[in-house]
């Protein structure tokens, strides 16, 4: 067996750009509710012409529903914590601007793939008529200010969500992180403790946002993640290649305690999920759409699954829920 | 949820009944080929009216076919050891009779469920026509004369299999082996080391022959295995009532690794194969016929599974084939 070159199709998880704004005149923390309000208003009116968005005030909405956002990348925990805080949503979710935050606005666009420029470009859209209707706050040398100095120049962030399991096993993670580091660069763990990712799901971002502009930004991010991919599928080849056998034993033994569990917690379908989707990108194990297995891991996150079941769940009943769901959709996506 | 009084049917495997014999005039342990070669046929012939029994003689079998035998418990290593050795074999396997053991003649019978008063009144027909047509060696004190003094007496050794799983996870077995030990009986797993049973399978057995009649050897072990029965429904009540759905996940987590492995070594067939019987005892799972379960876990032993294969197969392709039948099996079981 060799590893196939389409493996690279479940590596990269999806793209992220993020800009942080403030308004000249205010603070960047603010905490007058009149102001706020008045703020997310003008926001809002702001991006009238760059398509539908649906307002969320966080002090209307319940914890369930906050956190759900939150575990989708919709809001931050921060936002959370204000409670003069809202979301300006686009219906398809792959927009999301955030207002009264650590900073005044932070403006996100996710993508599925590795599209950094694509997800830049549309954002730079919202930006456009954010700095156009708005008085944002920029600084001639130091470029936009923002409320931590390390968001100070450009306001940008480009993540990139990866799936690693090969330099996970390998423990490679570690001596990445340096190598990344060196390059203005972090990776870390999405899910579970800190470089100890349960589900292998990690996240390159750049900490630099100040002295480069934002094409090298995206540039560095993106090289960088394609020589990631490069790593990840020479180790794969490495470890997996010759191990067919026992690759293929795991992912069919994660499948089939996924498929017949009856409580789930979130960390146990992590980590099985992790071995069913690798076994997935080796050809392993029949999964007609791998795609849709990224979307499982989001959608079975403890407030997602409430919000999708329509109310509250407890912890144990999110373990039950999540393995009926979990069954019934990999079920359906086998081949 | 109570635990149902069937728990019973899955808990007593099977009951085993030993004689150990041997003839006057001779050595216990036979080393001169010629003999070893007159008293098989003797003993063949001495039989000859308790149905039709299959002759081996251990040199003409290859080692797969020996160590299959002695899986099925058919035949001892002690047999295997000793070149001049012959077992008597009946048709469905239930009636053994090694020649050349570490006595000269050792009779078993073998039957599903607490049946030893059966299982020896069958043997004992066996037994009187050994002793009617040879030369048994007997004491008028001490009773049949055996290789082992601690087999002498009556030469009995009652054996029951049993699956206990609460007991075992509850940790109960050490102080269940030292009630047995002031009973004369002792409690061993039967898969795995030591008391380390894997599989949660154990033989009950009586560790004296002398000074007691059959009918109380006998007795002892059935009133033993009856208490331990009822200690080992109070334990599943304890320890699973409450939690009939952490139970059920474990059997149902269980069946699916056992249904979707490719690689399955017997190790890990047996970890999860306990729990799959706990769950169908309890009815947390659906297996029509739990006796199956037991047949399964004799069938996919390493030679038993070779036997049936009908050709040596190096251990990775023991732990392929093993994962095939065991998935197949465990299907058809599913009602």
């Amino acid at each position: 067996m060799s590893v196939s070159p389409d493996i690279l199709k479940g590596t990269i998880i999806k793209s992220r750009v993020r800009l942080a704004r403030n308004l000249k005149g205010y603070p960047f923390r603010v905490k007058d509710p009149l102001l706020a309000r008045d703020i997310i208003k003008n926001v809002n009116r702001a991006i009238v012409k760059c398509g539908t968005f649906n307002l969320f005030y966080t002090a209307n909405l319940s914890n369930t529903k906050l956190e759900a956002m939150k575990e989708k990348h919709l809001i931050s925990s921060n936002l959370i914590e204000n409670q003069f805080g809202a979301a300006l949503i686009s219906q398809d979710e792959s927009l999301s601007i955030m207002v009264n935050e650590e900073d005044v606005i932070r403006e996100q666009c996710f993508m599925k793939g590795l599209r950094l420029f694509e997800a830049y470009k549309m954002l730079d859209k919202i930006d456009d008529e954010i700095i156009k209707n708005l008085d944002v706050a920029f600084d001639e040398k130091l470029g936009f200010l923002t409320a931590c100095p390390t968001n100070v120049g450009t306001g940008l962030r480009a993540s990139v969500m990866l799936f690693l399991p090969a330099l996970t096993e390998s423990g490679k993670i570690g001596s990445l992180e340096n190598q990344l580091s060196s390059l203005g660069l972090t990776i870390r763990g999405l899910y579970g403790e800190g470089s100890d990712a349960e589900g292998c799901v990690y996240q390159i971002s750049n900490e630099i946002t100040l002295g480069s502009s934002e094409y090298d930004i995206l540039s560095v991010v993106e090289d960088s993640v394609e020589r990631i991919c490069a790593l990840e599928r020479d180790e794969c080849e490495r470890l997996y290649a010759k191990n067919h056998i026992q690759t293929m034993d795991k992912a069919r033994k994660a499948f089939g305690i996924l498929t017949n569990a009856v409580v789930l917690s979130y960390s146990e379908f992590l980590r099985n999920i992790a071995k069913v989707k690798l076994g997935a990108m080796l050809g392993l194990i029949d999964i007609e759409d791998i795609e849709k297995l990224d979307d499982l891991i989001v959608s079975v996150r403890p407030f997602v699954l409430c919000e999708q079941f329509g109310k509250d769940l407890s912890p144990l009943d999110r373990d039950l829920v999540r393995a009926e769901v979990v069954s019934k959709q990999l079920l359906k996506l086998k081949g």
